[in-house]
């Protein structure tokens, strides 16, 4: 990997109008007219390198994806991910573009970002543990966090949250209860083979290849949200239950 | 241990009246009689050795424990297990014996032998994972067993739970997720000193002790069943937001 200064990033980042957004509240309550459709918008919270965001995108072009971090090097990083999986070079723009966006700002201001009901669903992909009780309010999950979740997601909205830390889910788990939340999917071992375990047709992070290859458990669980999502859910269950 | 035969088990069960229950059934809705005063009853389903109801059982003296299995050998060494704890003599009767039993029944007739709201807690310790997803039904946080939980349980009634098998824990978060219910101090690893981690004071059964001891996870939670439980359970959770 080629090493850029401070500057380089900028730059590298400035470049790529087409794909980062620098001021994302700009866009609040118009992410459709940036996209130029109505489709869902997904958007990953600490998207790291962006493999997830950038194999998701080029996977399911019929839905919006927005990779989120707050440092220029890993939105960069991200960007030539994005690019590498859509087969683009950094001075093309291209079509296949169209259905992401990569976003430079602090997860505290998503209310400022997003308007209400303005997403679909959520990742929260090996997020930052913050081990020390002192920094609880930094957890993704946690409800302060949450509670602006739930003011972004639309009818539909989920969440998708995903970790290799025991304790950051152990901690989520109480969260989402707490809070009265709907989980479904839990599972403690997402690459073991539990006959019961859940195992969806995903898309692994950078991080979860490394761990789950060392034999490492991952976590998971889908948070439902939206009073349609959970409603098309409830359905769901009855219809296992009479089957 | 002194070896007994089928004969001489059943011999040893049947002179323990006053401890053994052999044909619950007939004090269904009558428990309270059975134990002569309005203390709140707490079972144990699938008590083992019976190490836990015995010591909780002399720990608190203002409950009524119940312990139950379905094999008359299991129910002998527990009655051994209550005596030594309560520091009684098998040919003994003693008043400290007044707040324990143990019944002989199959947990798949619970509700021929509980009436609603006869309970106010379910324990819930070590149950057999039934691995295989042919036998999901016989896990005792299946859905057709928690149905029949909720029926007995009262206003403040409650499941406590502990497991040392991932599998068997992940089934039943989704188990007790899908039927809607309230989970509250989930705990991944019970002994293993997360700083978030629940520790509550508690009693250790023989498992418990095992595994535990060589560093094995053990997994908790409770579910709030009862509305007066579970409303107690919200205000608390609001105390906390504001403070």
């Amino acid at each position: 990997m080629r090493l850029r200064g401070r500057k380089g990033i900028r730059e590298a980042i400035e470049r790529q109008r087409d794909l980062i957004v620098l001021e994302p509240a700009i866009y609040k309550g118009k992410w459709a007219e940036v996209f130029g459709n109505d489709n869902p918008i997904h958007v990953e919270l600490g998207m790291g390198k962006g493999r997830f965001i950038s194999e998701m995108s080029k996977l399911n072009p019929h839905i919006n994806f927005i990779g989120v971090d707050m440092y220029d090097e890993l939105i960069r990083r991200a960007s030539e991910k994005v690019r590498i999986a859509h087969g683009i070079e950094e001075s093309e723009t291209d079509v296949s573009l169209e259905n992401i966006r990569l976003a430079l700002f602090n997860i505290e201001r998503i209310e400022e970002v997003f308007d209400a009901n303005e997403l679909q669903r959520i990742y929260l992909n090996f997020s930052d543990p913050w081990p020390k009780k002192k920094h609880a309010r930094r957890r993704l999950t946690h409800a302060g966090f949450v509670n602006k979740y739930k003011e972004v997601l639309n009818g539909k909205g989920q969440i998708h949250f995903k970790t290799d830390s025991r304790s950051l889910f152990e901690f989520s788990l109480n969260s989402f209860s707490d809070l009265g939340l709907r989980m479904r999917n839990i599972s403690l071992d997402l690459h073991g083979g539990f006959e019961e375990g859940f195992n969806p047709d995903h898309v692994m992070t950078e991080y979860e290849t490394k761990f789950a290859g060392r034999g490492m458990n991952i976590f998971r669980c889908e948070v439902v949200i939206g009073e349609e999502a959970l409603a098309e859910h409830l359905d769901s269950l009855q219809g296992e239950q009479q089957s």
